[in-house]
């Protein structure tokens, strides 16, 4: 890939907010999910940049159009006694895909997570996602089968 | 249950740090792994209260000895773009099992997290503890069949 095709990868800021959520509506619609409404858009931009951060955004640009995002917050494992870097959510725009840029955004993540002292960097997959899993093996990342996800919804 | 028996949970202190670490090395005998080494339980300390803090301690206490501990950290949903409360790692000491006290913390923690707007309280478990499966299932929380949780180990 030449340099010219390569994303840069950066922290976004509040200046990315109207392109960041293109992408959740682009998701939505891709999931065939209702987009977030007014309400839900103004917290996503207030959590990533407002005074009390939720959890942090990072995106990718190419060509000076953002066309991925990632959210992850700090984690902790108190087994490894160290801090975790959790990816919640990757999205990049069907029309730049099969070029890359989900492994640039999670190789530049990884980097973040060690620079951070991280034990682990990690996320989930859906069990069918087959494609996503062999990426994410590509990368060094271990499936664990034996756990499951518990949730309580709330209010 | 009378209230005599009734643990009290409460956020803990920097003072709760030598029962929290013989608690976790509790842990450690009972899953039979090696339990943390001095810089990992000075690590875990000075996570839960030092300056920066990287996850957030509670501990259930009964006749003034406490008898278990949940570490949680707010982790964050783009999707309802609300805070989870994500509860890490939660131990109850073998003596003082089958007297509610993992079911009265998770209520505790349920507090905290809609005191807090939180869409979700949220955390893992292995998929042969059926044990603990009817507990959480119990408190009306639901295993999520389909994701699998990916790990990149670092360092």
């Amino acid at each position: 890939m030449s340099d010219a095709t390569s994303p840069v990868i950066r922290r976004a800021t509040r200046a990315d907010g109207p392109a960041f959520l293109a992408l959740v509506r682009a998701l939505a619609e891709f999931e065939k999910l209702p987009p977030p409404d007014e309400a839900a858009e103004e917290r996503l931009v207030e959590d990533a940049f407002g005074v009390e951060p939720r959890y942090e955004l990072h995106v990718a640009e190419l060509h000076g159009a953002v066309i991925a995002y990632a959210a992850t917050f700090m984690a902790y494992s108190t087994f490894l006694a160290r801090p975790t870097l959790y990816l919640e959510d990757l999205f990049v725009a069907p029309a730049a895909r099969r070029r890359g840029v989900a492994a640039a955004m999670l190789h530049a993540l990884e980097q973040i997570a060690r620079a951070r002292g991280c034990g682990r960097f990690e996320w989930t997959v859906l069990d069918w996602n087959v494609d996503a899993q062999k990426l994410y093996q590509g990368i060094g990342a271990d499936l664990l089968p034996d756990w499951r996800v518990v949730r309580k919804k709330l209010g």
